[in-house]
């Protein structure tokens, strides 16, 4: 057996012993502390991160590269809330009377070992740590090239906290992209994998493994403005929607318009007065910039029909004051999201309230949309009887279940 | 476009329809009542395809070929269950204000174009295509060849009755595996595949799809007794376990027995009695037949790392009358369904009071264990503001959310 087989298993037995028999809110506090006592060490090796990618990288990620105080913060603020979360693992979801003395019950597990591969940003690291651990899961996480040291010495610290649990290898650090591409292929071991990062990134991952995976390549989101829009929100829908951060998923790339709409020209000037490049091909490209298509459509089956064939599925906003056509939009658009008079930047696990995000997924089995906690949980069932048989309930005199709902 | 491509296109734009704008309990009592007009030309179809079988079918496949008068009776109470059935999609799970007048609701959605494959046994295909229609999905039918004319006719007689709702493509027969091929590479246009059929079948779509697979290949459960298991109970499990109806996935293939339990002679000649093989070999083989292996071990631990290194995670029983022993399996144990003093037979949709089974499944994501109609089904989350944007939660002087759980 190889190494990262090894190591996949060793993740598979931290994960055994996580999720059943150590005090998860216990070692996440640890974990909080370890990291507080360890900022001079991390604040050095992230400034030796820096010096490196000096000049080669591109400003907004040399920005987010950085971990500085307020940032580390913000962290051990995250982990401090994921600590006080209610621990999820355990919890009786349903419960069943099947027959007397023949209970059931549906029970919140961790899922098992999830593979999670981000680039730079090496707050990630404490981030989804802090997650696999309150949910029990084993996490093997590759970070990008640029936060190297960083991320080592994250990794070493959350590991030290881990240790006193003998959970160590709970959490392990994966370094290289041929590491990832072997367990990529450990679908026996490994039960999700979560990417984020570029388009091509999750793409190229996408197309390279059979385990599920949790998230999104594309961002492709559209605003509807209806022929009933008010022009009012019209505008400050459709500007907060492409310009109030355009770098991410859920900024629309594409803005339908209703030919009948009265409002078309005010918005489009404001969408070029807040620095926005307006274009009328392109539909299906991800700009993540200040550049955004425009249609005009005859009515909503149009709307409908061109995001249906040219989205992601992520998020679409309909503007509109008309409540048949917007119950209409908020049914048939087959999207993650699908909104009202609202920004199509609203899709987020904060803004939703979740407390903590894992990612957001354009799948349409286990997680859609932006993604808690809950998308690193499954289930299992537990059933107690006294010696029950199924061929009591079989056959000529079976006897019927009972089947009482408790819970 | 080829026409395998066709047909998954027009599934898709009948799923779209289906979910949105038909009326399902409608439709489910049209192909109910679709189904009891033709019976005679059903079992017409049925008698040629059991004439073809005569002599080259096995036994068990040649009976479960069969769809005669009280077969058939079953098919249709399944559909007028089904149909009674709360229809889910729309449901509201969860509501949330995120500040006044911003209002998030996560809602019931069917998950999109399925394709479900199967083998014999042609009353699948009414079942399938009920439990999709009622979930709003449309379904892409490949029953095995042995069932040909059967499965023809009962795919006539449904799309019939969806003709008449203007779905006709909700569901669709697909008769050779070369279209099933071509089907799992469209990742973009089927979002779910449910494979029922011998392990090989299920392992080689497994291997060939990048579409979720819900389902499982092998099912080597184990039952182990436990050194403080009470003998009769143990007897009761342990035969029941295995031999009550060996031919099935929750049927025992190993029995775990601790070396101090006292019974274990008298376990060994009950399971010879009811004509049980006992190899004490072959650990990780499923046999679907009287055989079953036997390991002594020595304490729960040994136990444990057993069923995690030769099982299948489909289900596992106890027997035991300490409690501690017992809560340490029903924990610590991966598999979808961990039981404490009962026969591991128990491990079924219709058991476990679903009203349907659509199979089940060893995955670690979306469904797990003995999988019903919420398996086919999925959420996205509607957003309802009245020009709500980000700009006024973001910045130095953001609004806070209000995050105020309505449901």
């Amino acid at each position: 057996m190889n190494e990262t087989r090894q190591q996949a298993e060793r993740a598979r037995k931290a994960f055994l012993k996580l999720s059943t028999s150590v005090d998860r809110t216990a070692v996440l506090n640890d974990v909080a502390a370890a990291i507080r006592e360890s900022a001079k060490s991390i604040f050095a090796a992230n400034e030796a991160d820096l010096a490196e990618a000096k000049g080669s990288l591109a400003e907004t990620l040399y920005k987010r590269l950085a971990l500085n105080e307020p940032k580390l913060r913000d962290v051990l603020d995250g982990i401090t809330q994921i600590a006080r979360m209610e621990d999820p693992v355990g919890r009786v979801l349903e419960e069943t009377e099947l027959d007397e003395g023949l209970l059931l019950r549906k029970v919140r597990t961790p899922i098992g070992v999830i593979a999670a591969i981000f680039e730079s940003r090496p707050d990630v690291v404490p981030q989804i740590a802090a997650l696999a651990i309150r949910t029990g899961n084993a996490v093997l996480l590759k970070g990008g090239r640029e936060a190297a040291n960083t991320n080592a010495i994250l990794g070493d610290v959350i590991r030290g906290a881990l240790q006193k649990h003998g959970v160590t290898d709970a959490v392990q650090l994966v370094s290289t992209r041929e590491q990832i591409a072997e367990f990529l292929k450990m679908d026996d071991l490994i039960s999700l994998v979560i990417p984020r990062g570029s388009n091509e990134m999750v793409r190229t991952i996408q197309q390279s493994t059979k385990i599920p995976v949790l998230g999104h390549a594309d961002g492709i989101c559209h605003v509807n403005i209806d022929e009933f829009a008010d022009i009012e929100k019209a505008i400050r829908i459709a500007v907060d929607s492409k310009a109030q951060y355009p770098a991410v998923c859920n900024a629309a790339e594409t803005l339908l318009v209703h030919s009948n709409f009265a409002g078309r020209e005010k918005v489009m000037k404001a969408l070029a007065d807040a620095g926005v490049e307006l274009h009328d091909t392109g539909f299906g490209s991800e700009y993540l910039d200040y550049i955004m298509n425009v249609k005009i459509v005859n009515g909503l089956d149009e709307a409908i029909d061109h995001i249906h064939r040219f989205g992601s599925a992520h998020t679409e906003s309909i503007v509109t004051e008309n409540e048949d056509n917007a119950r209409r939009f908020l049914n048939e658009v087959d999207s993650a999201g699908v909104f009202w008079n609202a920004s199509t930047r609203f899709a987020d696990g904060y803004r939703y309230g979740f407390g903590a995000e894992v990612g957001i997924s354009t799948n349409k089995t286990h997680a859609r949309g932006p993604v808690g906690v809950d998308g690193l949980l499954i289930y299992k069932y537990q059933l107690i009887g006294n010696g029950h048989i199924v061929a009591t309930y079989t056959g000529e005199n079976a006897k019927p279940f009972r089947h009482r709902k408790l819970l």
